[in-house]
């Protein structure tokens, strides 16, 4: 039986209906293993290569090596050194691409992923969002930060070469003002945050748990949008990215790669985003947004039915995704 | 220069940025042509083949054989015989999966599409969408109505024979009620439908505009999402599609055909969405919404960026994409 389920947080409806998935299929996903080299000649983010000459923003290294650089977005959507001034003519409003587009290169060898790179590596990479999260934050003119990734060529990567991205704006979209306004009422009526009581429901549940740790909660969302949706959750209430502590990014490392393991184990052919949802620089203390991080991966093809009602159709339940992803370890 | 423009409809916030498009491609669209025979064995739409069983709830018929079918979809995520009760666990929302979901298989003929069928094909299938709209509003307990339209494996078609689907829901999504809520602010403050707005000054400007019938205007909206989105905005000013009169379904055939002839001559392997975009039914005859179609071509892959941010960057501003469809007739 289908059903239409809600997210508490995001107040968005899915439809979660398991018998879909046994509609004819037009086209069916290429399962071709490409193994990449540890270092690709053409790569622009391989050692020695052309990004090696664009200068650091932040850098890592060691023993006169660099481990980890970020650099501006060469082919950046957004430019710094412009002025954010809205311009109206008639009814067509516009402001120039004013923003900041950084990528972050996550390591020297061509051929690692979060999944697979040493952990020591991807507490490198998250401690590069926070600095940059953190300088980015100072600049003047911009509302929000958004960090996240592409990991495949359908989640829209350009390059193999494991790579992070940051975005700076000075525009929240207005999706994202409503799910903001949807929280502060939801903390208004009860006193608390929501995103702390899908956390504290979820635990007592135990049906969409993937695993818990020390500082995170890592489930699948009562309403997932697409099969395997993963949220990554601190259990200490923030609502900024960058307020995580040491301590928390010590025990986020090792989770966000775990989960990130679980999922490629479960689905051939993995290609997902991840997304920091952080609330807006000016946002940076309230009671009622709790950054987390967003698994998406990408298997199903939006069509018009999801483009056209904005309702997403799911055709794996959370619980058996969560029960999968917990046998995979 | 990138910048970042406004629809002032939806109130989303889009980056034109035509540098990116030199960026460099991690995988290139197949572009292999696929030629379809006029009947497929294995198709279940075709003539004589498996959906002929399910009962029509609407047909068009000429000397004993159908012209136009409207059928129940087989693969429905959704069922109309269910009751719509919310039910809440603790802080878990659902309803059962009530609704409808109907296909609309368009002609016999399984080589064709609406740019390819003769006009009076295209005229009849908007006849039907009419009627099944009109049925279903009838039906309680339903709020939106979506007609759709899915072209190409890149769009989420599972089947290549022509077919429309309509779907109605028991929920309104937030982004709908959240855009329908924009445009009655917009009219609160001006008097005016921010639509009819849209129109007059779309024609003023003339520089986005594909072409303009006795009834419609094709134009590329000011804040595209994506290269070619292309709108078909009725003139006359009705928030529900069901207000359409027999005059402008006369004329809506040949441009909606017309629209999609310029957008198969400009892109090369064109895979598309479009949408009728309507007022919930309750909003039937609001002042402050207007009734179109939204058609989107499935160009690019939405990224960690866009679905991070909520920002889509578009490459090709539309004033050159009007450009280039103006050309293509």
């Amino acid at each position: 039986m289908p059903e239409f389920r809600q997210n508490l947080a995001t107040k968005e409806w899915v439809i979660i209906a398991p018998e879909r998935a046994k509609r004819p299929s037009y086209s069916s996903r290429k399962k071709k293993k490409i193994i990449l080299p540890e270092y690709e000649k053409c790569c622009p983010f391989c050692p020695g290569n052309s990004s090696e000459k664009d200068p650091a923003v932040f850098a890592v290294s060691e023993a006169g090596r660099w481990l980890l650089r970020v650099v501006p977005n060469k082919y950046a959507a957004l430019l710094p050194e412009i002025s954010p001034i809205r311009k109206r003519i008639a009814n067509f409003l516009k402001v120039e691409g004013f923003g900041v587009a950084e990528v972050v290169i996550e390591t020297r060898e061509h051929n690692l992923t979060i999944a697979t790179m040493d952990v020591s590596g991807v507490r490198r990479v998250i401690l590069s969002y926070k600095e940059r999260y953190e300088e980015l934050m100072k600049k003047e003119g911009l509302d929000l930060i958004t960090v996240f990734r592409n990991y495949g060529p359908l989640a829209g990567t350009s390059l193999a070469h494991p790579h992070s991205q940051i975005i700076a704006t000075p525009i929240v979209p207005l999706w994202f003002r409503n799910q903001i306004e949807e929280a502060r009422r939801y903390c208004d009526d009860t006193g608390r945050c929501v995103y702390c009581d899908i956390i504290e429901n979820e635990l007592k549940f135990n049906e969409r748990i993937v695993m818990e740790t020390e500082h995170f909660v890592v489930f699948e969302p009562y309403a997932s949008k697409s099969p395997y949706e993963t949220w990554i959750l601190p259990k200490l209430h923030n609502s900024s990215f960058r307020h995580i502590s040491d301590r928390e990014i010590s025990d986020l490392a090792p989770t966000l790669q775990n989960a990130l393991i679980r999922l490629h184990n479960a689905v051939d052919n993995l290609n997902y985003n991840y997304f920091i949802r952080s609330a807006p620089i000016g946002d940076d203390t309230v009671e009622h947004y709790h950054w987390h991080i967003q698994i998406q991966p990408r298997i199903t093809t939006p069509a018009g039915f999801e483009l056209g009602s904005g309702i997403y159709i799911n055709t794996t339940p959370p619980e058996e995704a969560a029960r999968i992803l917990r046998g995979q370890m």
